[in-house]
């Protein structure tokens, strides 16, 4: 029962820690009248997203709810098809609030930062990590409380074996999964449109400064910086932390059940203690930069993981060296996570070589910037894939040593991954907070030196932010790769064989899909853009004074817009992610399926990479030249690079990071109705 | 015997039939003496490119040559060895004299397609087409008459098994390959560089029309499209019908030799003589239009091909119902073709709805135009790839109804697809010739009119320049999937488990390779343009009257620059095709080779797709822009457009059609080094 305890104490510590420093936020100075108006704006739209898009989800959920439950309750029996359904609800439900709750905090941080930014970097840093910590503790510790405690009902409780409690346990994870496609994809869609839109019309068109309170769009771009970045990016991570949580104890649990079912738990645990520790350190070194703050948590956050881990599994009760076949697979997860953050980082990094390439490359204009961005995100690809081979080869071979099932081995690598992701979504949390500081510093007219140590804020979370994307798709790779091992145990393939022409067929469909789907998400951005830009222009038009600043403009319009547009837009994607592994099974068959989610792990893995490095590149890249370098701000180059960076939106913010999740859901749908379908052709 | 006699006369008929057109060409007018120089200096220009291609390659060549007989010799005896190195040789020989042959009648035809332009549409389109037909006929006719004649030499005269005499041949097939890579990456750098070179100092920092002769880069312009499209896609297309071909004898041969050996070489016979009879309704067509002409040509000799195939599978001596396992798998290769060329075609089409599209978000700036097409393009991959996967399946269920071996339907599939491919690449270059036509008649000041009959003349070729396009990728991936078969026979690997950590890390590396080489050849041309718009520049300011028309430019500077570039920069993705399979079999074994195959063709088809279809999408919406919509030439939607068709450049003409070389390439590799690797870490 020790698996029980543990993991009440980190979820409910991690929660009551959230809520501590939520409280520690709420206490600071929240700055002018102005500002707390700029900051109510941000907070009604962002919640005003909120709203339509959980009453949207809530008509999802209920729906894929009652589908899960027939399907379960029909395969096995009514009570655990009842359970499923609920732990689906629940799911869902958890995710949602906690995603909430870090959102709240997010806008009710960035204007207490911009406020404490007058008085100067070492005031404003804490608040601003603090507020991402809210986000990444209340997430992670209310996952792990939903699992453990749905797992100790369903053991003790109704008395099941491991193998059907953690089987039912998977509705939570898709539960989890239905928020983050909307969160994700639709807070994508959102975020980018609002961002494309104002810049457009207001930089380019204009010739008025980013975050001027003239532009109509500016508060739906700083409510996007919230709800596709904090919440998304939050959701993205929580997804595949449940995911692999689960994974590891389905596998686990047909393996015997015991130690490896709850073993994950266990290891979850201590990798949400190491991220509440993580935090004194990053606190402690605030003396020195900001940058090296966020750092030191991380790897601070990484050593005492190992450390506890390395307790933890030599004192699990496996027997003999077989602790070391789930000790080792684990570390060589988390740094597989760690090397291709850091690769990460190198491609898109102000001061590394790739995007400095790219800045010089805008001085021959447009065209050119786009092409050598385009290609290093390409290059980019090739370390991080080679990483997670090299970690799946590991983890494999190294539990094959020391008798672990194999599949349990790479489970553990994806969980090394994902352990300590409390930490990373804190790091992540603290980027777009610091933005919104600035964008708040901005309008209430906070003058240049406030918003200088803003900006400072913000550059200092760029290596942590392409180190959570490299761990956020790096994790979503290897928990898939997990997800596809339990899908072939559960629909009972012993072998799949390639030279097949139904596999092959499968694989080729598979692979289309993540290009098809980011392709939907970014029209879906341009058409979205389209409407808005349209809105924006009657505005300056119709609006007498607007221009001038004795008018104020319509916020709320342009909310609206990107708010109904992006739940809309999100419609086809979203079908064609559950459609589609389903039809190819029922046409095609089982095997198809199994090549059908490897062929989308193989792609999707190479097209969110892409995306990410690219986009990255391109923002820094403008950045770069913003810093005075090729002639500077309006200099062509700047507008050379502008034109990448807002190519790279979409690609960075909608499409790259929404393909994780639908990786997952996919991988989810074929778990989930696999059985039901073959049964139904049979 | 009479596989040897009709291929023979195939072979030979086409030649003739080649050289005949080639004669009837050089007998039409060459215009004026201004026509004349700028014509010679093309032909200069691309005489140079070619002799330094071939210098390089010879090396490339004898040193392959080389390790081909060791291996071959060491494996089997040293006759064989010695036979595969002069296949090998004599490969890249004969597709290297085809296509110099080619590509001479192409240069010889511009300059009189400008010339009869004068006299209208009706008297330039039949030299146009000639023209191309020299290209496809010369280079179809020596690729089959080399195989057969071999082939005759290694069954008749030295009394070799089918499967000896098969896979000896394949050394043709690699030394095919091997002028394809230098043809087409390399004759992709150099088109590329210069055209953008000569876009971006002319037409958007001088503000000088294109094609205006003041402009140093416009020669290597004009060369670029020979050397790229002309003789690069060429080499191409011949690479896959060769591989294709050779594929389907080795399989055949190991079903057992006999007529499933001799079939392929009757099948591709009657596609040569289909091509030839299609030419005539070419040119009966013309009084309508130059498009319909050329798409009568194509859709009559798919008609006539299907009738001869039927005739030669029927009476092939197949015993029972077995010819139709055949003529059956045959078809639906050939169909997919067609259809992945009409789908390529509506995505690419001036006077479809993407490209209007992309037109339209050309109003609303660059960064929009990029969106739209990279996104279309990425849309445009799905109808295709289910093409491909439906043709496989066809292909391989019905030859298995038909007691015929699945892996072989697949290669009839390839073949099915190729057999047509002399018609195929006369239409292709057909286009080169119109658009250098078009750079004469404005170098030489032709007048408007006379210009606007060779545009014409060049919108014509748009679709077959798009079905091209689709048959290459569509048959690449056939091809290469019955290379795939052939390397699993090859190196006995019964099933191909996808549940093995080995397979699954040769799948994400060879699923890694085609972004990355394209990657590479992009920047390639990155840097190679840099240096030759250093170039320009440097002469706009060096030489005094220039810019008033006053002075010559040094043409043979720019196209040096190109040339040496171009050669240099392959180096690195040629190297890389080549040793990253053989490194992948040395440290993970055959099976992750196999994977590594499976990754690229999947990931290969989809980049190649996407960047041939995002880059033509580009191209026609900027052309929409001129014909005066959205504001017509110089507006600033023509202006995003032309970052949009920048960016395109070398995604259409240098890394998409690279792909299909480069996969090639690699199976090639390891259908001939795995043998030896395997023995040696055994």
């Amino acid at each position: 029962m020790s698996w029980f305890f543990l993991s009440l104490a980190a979820g409910i510590g991690s929660i009551l820690l959230a809520l501590g420093l939520f409280g520690y936020i709420m206490k600071k100075d929240s700055g002018t009248e102005k500002m707390r108006k700029i900051s109510f704006s941000i907070k009604e739209g962002a919640l005003a997203y909120l709203r339509r898009q959980n009453r949207t989800l809530a008509v999802f959920v209920v729906i894929m709810a009652f589908i899960i439950g027939m399907v379960s309750g029909f395969l096995k029996n009514p009570i655990m098809g009842v359970s499923m359904a609920i732990s689906y609800v629940l799911g869902s439900v958890c995710t949602t609030i906690a995603a909430y709750v870090g959102m709240r905090a997010a806008v009710e941080t960035n204007v207490r930062v911009a406020a404490a930014a007058q008085r100067g970097l070492k005031a404003a840093f804490p608040i601003a990590f603090y507020g991402g910590a809210v986000m990444g503790l209340f997430v992670v510790g209310v996952s792990l409380l939903g699992i453990v405690v749905l797992f100790f009902i369903f053991k003790m409780g109704f008395g099941w074996s491991d193998s059907d409690a953690a089987s039912v346990i998977l509705g939570f994870s898709f539960g989890a999964s239905a928020l983050a496609l909307f969160a994700k994809a639709g807070g994508g869609i959102y975020t980018k449109t609002a961002d494309i839109s104002a810049d457009l019309v207001g930089k380019i068109e204009l010739g008025i400064p980013e975050d001027d309170p003239r532009n109509p769009a500016v508060i739906a771009d700083n409510v996007g910086d919230n709800v596709g970045d904090v919440a998304g990016m939050g959701a993205d991570l929580t997804d595949s932390y449940i995911a692999s949580i689960i994974a590891t104890m389905i596998i686990g649990s047909e393996l015997g059940g015991g130690i490896l079912t709850t073993l994950p738990l266990l290891i979850a645990s201590v990798g949400l203690f190491s991220s509440m520790i993580g935090l004194v350190f990053v606190t402690r070194s605030i003396k020195k930069s900001p940058g090296r703050a966020l750092n030191m948590g991380t790897f601070s956050t990484c050593f005492i993981f190992v450390v506890l881990l390395f307790l933890i599994t030599r004192f699990s009760g496996l027997e003999g060296s077989r602790w070391l076949g789930v000790f080792l697979p684990t570390v060589s997860g988390l740094a597989a996570g760690v090397i291709i953050g850091l690769t990460s980082d190198y491609f898109t990094s102000i001061e590394k070589k790739p995007t400095k390439q790219v800045a010089e490359a805008s001085t021959t204009g447009a065209a050119i910037n786009i092409l050598t961005g385009f290609s290093y995100g390409l290059v980019s690809v090739a370390p991080p894939v080679l990483c997670i081979s090299a970690a799946t080869i590991v983890a494999w071979y190294i539990a094959k040593i020391f008798s672990v099932d194999p599949f349990y081995g790479v489970a553990n690598a994806a969980l090394g991954m994902l352990s300590i992701v409390g930490m990373i979504i804190s790091a992540d949390a603290y980027g777009p907070i610091s933005d919104n500081a600035k964008g708040v510093a901005e309008q209430s007219g906070l003058g240049d030196d406030v918003v200088a140590i803003t900006d400072m804020l913000d550059a200092a979370g760029n290596t942590s932010k392409a180190i959570t994307k490299g761990f956020a798709i790096g994790s979503a790779a290897l928990t898939v790769l997990a997800l596809f091992a339990a899908y072939t145990h559960l629909v009972d393939i012993q072998s799949l064989d390639l030279i097949s022409p139904k596999v092959i067929a499968g694989i080729f469909i598979g692979a289309v899909m993540p290009p098809l789907l980011s392709a939907l998400l970014i029209l879906s951005v341009g058409r979205n853009s389209e409407r808005m830009i349209e809105e924006i222009r009657r505005q300056f038009r119709e609006i007498p004074g607007l221009m001038e600043g004795k008018a104020n403009p319509d916020y709320a319009k342009c909310v609206d817009i990107a708010t109904a547009g992006a739940l809309k837009e999100l419609i086809l994607p979203g079908v064609l992610s559950i459609i589609a592994p389903v039809l190819t099974l029922a046409v095609f068959g089982k095997e198809a399926l199994a090549g059908f989610l490897a062929g989308s792990i193989v792609t999707g893995i190479i097209f969110a990479l892409f995306m990410a490095n690219s986009g990255g590149s391109w923002d820094n890249a403008k950045k770069y030249i913003e810093e005075g370098h090729h002639g500077g701000k309006g200099s062509d180059a700047h507008k050379a690079a502008v034109v990448g960076d807002t190519v790279g939106d979409p690609f960075k913010d909608t499409a790259g990071p929404s393909l994780n999740t639908m990786i997952t859901v996919m991988s989810l749908v074929a778990e989930v109705f696999a059985p039901l379908i073959l049964l139904i052709i049979a």
